[in-house]
C-alpha cells in the first residue's frame, strides 16, 4: 500500500467556538487526505459537529484535544499559521507571510510533522501563537472582505496541498498525434467533398485543428467522431455515384 | 477603477436544501469577488443562512431565484457543471470532466456570462441538467471521501478562478542582487573573522546562500540580518583590538 503523502499533517484548530465548524474541518480532511486533528480548547463536538462531519466520524473520534496552545504544537516540529489578514508593511515582521501557494510548493521539503495552524473564528490567532509558529501562510482574498469562514479557510489550504502532492488520476486518455492527423485528413477530405471554397480551405483547416486542440478529444471522442466523419464521406460519395 | 475580473461569473445552486449552505457561499463568494447569485428553487433564505453570510448580506439580497433550471441558465452563456465524482469510464460521455485546474486557466477566454453550476447536497446535479451544462469540472479529491460540501466545492472552485485572475499583491519587496551580494560578502567576512575552519568555508557559504534563498528574505529582514552581521563584525575586531 501506497503511504498517504498527507499523514504527517496535523490541522490545529485554536479555539474554535462553532461545533459545526469543526465538523466541517473534519469533513474537508477527509476529502483531501489528512488524518490528524488537533484541538485547542475547543467547544463541544456535539450532534451538530457530527452531522457536519457526515462520513469524516473517524476524524472527530480521534482528534486529540487540548488544553492550551503550547501543549498542543510541542511534538510538532514545523508550525505554519494561516491568515487571509495581509499586514500593511513590511516592517510587521510577525505577520510577514508567504503566499499559499508558494508555501505548498516548499512545505513538502521539510521532514517532520507539520502543523497547520488555525485561529478562531472571532479573533484568528494572537500574536504569542503567531510568533509560536515557522511561518505565515496568506491566503490570497479580496480586499472587500478578506475574512474566510474557518472550514472554508481549512479547505482551501488542504485542497492547494492535495493539487501539489497527490496522484491525481491522469486527465484523460488524449488522442495521440497520428489519430490527429487522420482527424484532420478525415476533415480536409470532407472540406474537398463539399467542394469547400479553395481560398477559404487553409484557414478553415488551421481553425479546426485549433478547436480540436481546445477541446482536447479523448480516445473514445475520437473515435466517434471519425464515425460520424467516415460516415459523411460515404453519404457523399455515395450521392456522387448516383 | 477597474473592472471586476470576475463580474460576468454567475453561482448558480439547484434546489439548495440547507439554509446555512447558501449563507456560506455567500460569505466565499465576498471573500472572491463574485457578484451574481442564482438559486433554483431554493429553501428559505432564513436567519441561518444571512447569520453565516456573515458581510455578504447585499449578495444574498441581490439573489435571483428561479422555479426552474432551465429559466435561471437561460440569459447565460456557458455552463460549468461541477462535480467532485469521476466517471469510472471514458465513455461515460455526459459527465467526462476537465480538472479544475485546466478549466480555470481557459475559462477566462471565453466571453459572456458564466455559470458555475453546483448540484444539490444529496443528489448533486440530474443527467438532463449536466447535460445542459457546455462542460463538466471536476474538483481532485480523495478517492476515499469523494463528496465535498456545498459551500467547501463553490470556495475552492472561486478560489481557483480568483488566483488565475486576481491582481493579487507583489509577494514580498524582495531583495536586489547587489544587496544579496553584500550580505553574502559580510557572511564570508564573518567566517573570515571567527577563524572558521578553511576547508569547510566554501561549503559554508553556499549552504548560507541556498538558506537565503530558500528563506527569501524581504527589504526589511535584509537590513535587519545586515545590521546583526555589521555589529557582529565590529564586536569581534574590538575585541581584537583589547
Amino acid at each position: 500500500m501506497v503511504k498517504n503523502p498527507f499523514s504527517h499533517f496535523y490541522v490545529v484548530l485554536v479555539e474554535p467556538k462553532n461545533s459545526g465548524n469543526i465538523g466541517a474541518v473534519a469533513r474537508a480532511m477527509m476529502n483531501f487526505d489528512m488524518e490528524h486533528l488537533y484541538l485547542v480548547n475547543p467547544c463541544e463536538l456535539d450532534n451538530v459537529c457530527y452531522a457536519r462531519a457526515m462520513h469524516a466520524t473517524t476524524i472527530l473520534d480521534n482528534a486529540r484535544s487540548f488544553s492550551c496552545f503550547e501543549d498542543a504544537v510541542k511534538d510538532l516540529d514545523y508550525l505554519a499559521a494561516t491568515s487571509s489578514i495581509e499586514s500593511k508593511t513590511d516592517k510587521r515582521h510577525l505577520r510577514n507571510p508567504m503566499l499559499l501557494e508558494d508555501f505548498s510548493e516548499k512545505i513538502f521539503d521539510v521532514k517532520g510533522k507539520i502543523g497547520l495552524v488555525f485561529g478562531r473564528e472571532d479573533y484568528g490567532l494572537f500574536n504569542e501563537e503567531i510568533a509560536a509558529c515557522d511561518i505565515m501562510v496568506r491566503i490570497p482574498t479580496s480586499d472587500t472582505y478578506l475574512s474566510l469562514n474557518l472550514s472554508h479557510a481549512v479547505t482551501i489550504v488542504l485542497y492547494s496541498l492535495y493539487l501539489r502532492k497527490a496522484s491525481i488520476p491522469p486527465r484523460r486518455r488524449a488522442i495521440g498525434s497520428l489519430e490527429k492527423q487522420k482527424l484532420f485528413e478525415f476533415f480536409a477530405q470532407l472540406l474537398d467533398d463539399i467542394e469547400y471554397q479553395p481560398h477559404k480551405k487553409e484557414h478553415t483547416k488551421i481553425m479546426f485543428k485549433r478547436m480540436m486542440g481546445r477541446a482536447m478529444p479523448s480516445k473514445w471522442e475520437y473515435h466517434t467522431l471519425m464515425g460520424v466523419l467516415s460516415k459523411t464521406l460515404g453519404k457523399i460519395k455515395q450521392k456522387e455515384r448516383k
